[in-house]
């Protein structure tokens, strides 16, 4: 399909794959779409070197990087961030995720080495610009075809970089407001994420934010994001007006995801109602699974959640815990379980290669408009 | 359009209306799509001499009813249930609201005659099966062509005198398990209704539910409810695979909608991210306008909502004296007013009659159908 995002590009099929694997990210590049790889969950080094790994695969074709730059820094001291910061977690909120952790026999942490994507401090506070700012220099050191930032409005220096290299500059918004924005800014491509989309992510629902956005963005375009992981999604999203999907927690199902294979397997078994928006995990509303990890919090007495990056850095300490504690089959461990994930989790039927799963969203999504050019044959004739 | 839904109820157009004001059904029905009477605001009485006006407006066309037939009774004292369920209300509560309405300034109820659609306590206790089925029998008196359920799974004796009759069942499911029940009893058609809908709703949203549904209905048709005002959004539904659109909130933005203008005032101000979906109003929970109501509810301190239908009986009574005082110019009833709307209430520019919204959505998604048949013929053939 021809659309305004495919002439901007130069993509087969207006479908872009946000995942923070770059095996995933090569696999829908490679697949005629634009792959897009989470790059906060990766120091400058990780990041540069799945960079230029990707391009090794990709063979040329497009692919894309998606940051969550700040607009405001946390709060702490700049010359020693992660210690002023952890300073600030109050000693009740660690002594009840220490509690939830004794009850659900969750070992200490044995090494504080980490898989890639995981959870350590140095990252977490990547989230301020100076790190963020770190991550963007090797960015930009690649040959990237789009730049998306995932909260807030990008800085105007990564903005005025991008249009100097070509670069496509992109952002995920969930209300009008935030459109407006955007635009403002500069923003070359908006992203209408809709409430049932995995992570960080608003209230309002993709049927009815995508045509808001639309009409918002002129002649810019705009990517349908939230519930969409098949062909006919992905043609209610073209019939909202969108230019294409954004497609996140689809590729949670796909072999090349990183994810643990424990919390995939929870993805399997999940149903579309077994979400929650929540701000535990991060401090700000996510979408992710609903685990014995949400019920805990939500006890009576139970502390409230901190701010961003308080409650994020908290959260991952135990999440790095119950992730090696899964890892080794703890009954407890796999109890509490989650992560960020859309309520299209309910229509996953098994793991399967990325690339499959991108040519069926493609083929599918073709058959779906033929049949309904067929239907607007049958009107009656009102549009006439 | 002809789908699965057009061929079943011998309509035009695949376009359901649902709306308490008889007004509303009228021209939905005379438009060529189906209009649906929310019968549960009314008393017997009214709700046959209502049934009654539509046959004379719509000139043989058919046209349909939604009730609110509870599964289990609620747990008062039969003989005398309005009284017995009025002595549950906790003082507490009461005196919650009773507060509530002094602070904002809303003089005591003056008069108990309230309009159709109003808040008595005889139409709150027809969510006793006593009470719906009184409205049941005057139902089945009128050659209706389709019924719905809008809470649960309609009892067998109504689905029996339906089939006898000749009648479409109808119900609205929110999540997949509720689909499976439902086509167990016997349902003709599904209605999947997303988070995004004003009323009653679930959590899954339309993009996510509706393709659930529909792998779960096998022949029958299944109708996609909430977040759907437009020909664009129709449009998207059909790609869902729906075989039509069941819209309730945008007939809120029609002249002939029985809502208090001051409401519909808000509505037209309001965005897609006003609402929400909370237990304040009925003690389920519904999407509705967020107001001050909602600020004095979820302050610290406030009671919890009651159960149904406690909290229901408790805010009907605020409701009226809030609508008799908003319509007298009253600032804190403005401040206060607030009814069940979906998230498309952002989209709403102006009051139009219901004929022109209706013949406008079909319209409009025709031509939209068409441009999509036209987008798939320049696909790269990954289809075929």
């Amino acid at each position: 399909m021809r659309t305004a995002l495919t002439e901007l590009l130069g993509i087969d099929h207006p479908l872009v794959g946000f995942n923070r694997s770059p095996g995933v990210v090569t696999e829908v590049s490679k697949a005629g779409g634009l792959g897009v790889l989470a790059a906060t969950a990766y120091t400058p080094d990780e990041l540069d070197a799945q960079l230029t790994w990707i391009e090794q695969q990709v063979g040329g074709r497009p692919y894309g990087v998606d940051l969550l730059v700040p607009e405001k820094v946390a709060a702490g001291d700049p010359a020693d961030l992660i210690a002023s910061l952890r300073a600030q977690i109050p000693a009740e909120h660690q002594a009840f995720v220490d509690s939830l952790l004794e009850k659900y026999g969750i070992p200490e942490a044995q090494d504080t080495t980490v898989a890639p994507g995981g959870g350590r401090d140095e990252i977490m506070a990547s989230i301020n610009s100076d790190g963020a700012d770190a991550l963007l220099d090797v960015v930009f050191s690649h040959p990237i075809a789009l730049i998306a930032n995932a909260l807030g409005t990008p800085p105007p220096h990564l903005v005025a970089q991008a249009k100097t290299a070509g670069i496509v500059v992109a952002a995920l918004v969930g209300q009008a407001k935030h459109a407006v924005r955007q635009l403002e800014v500069g923003v070359d491509v908006l992203i209408a994420q809709g409430t049932e989309a995995g992570g960080h992510t608003g209230t309002v629902a993709t049927t009815v934010l995508t045509p808001e956005i639309v009409d918002l963005a002129g002649d810019k375009p705009v990517l349908a994001a939230g519930g969409i992981a098949s062909g006919r999604q992905m043609a209610a999203a073209l019939a909202l007006g969108a230019s294409g999907v954004w497609c996140g927690s689809v590729w949670l199902s796909s072999n090349e995801d990183i994810t643990p294979l424990v919390v995939k397997e929870k993805f399997l078994d999940a149903s579309s109602a077994d979400t929650v928006r929540s701000p535990l995990r991060t401090g700000k509303p996510a979408r992710q699974l609903r685990s014995s990890y949400h019920d805990e919090w939500e006890r009576p007495g139970s502390p409230s959640p901190l701010p961003m990056p308080l409650q994020l850095m908290l959260a991952n300490e135990a999440w790095n815990r119950i992730d090696a504690a899964a890892a080794d089959g703890n009954d407890g461990a796999r109890a509490l379980e989650s992560f960020f994930i859309g309520q299209v989790v309910g229509s996953f039927g098994r793991l399967r290669p990325a690339g499959e799963i991108a040519a069926e969203i493609v083929a599918d999504c073709e058959r779906r408009l033929i049949e309904l050019g067929a239907l607007a044959a049958t009107a009656t004739g009102a549009a006439r």
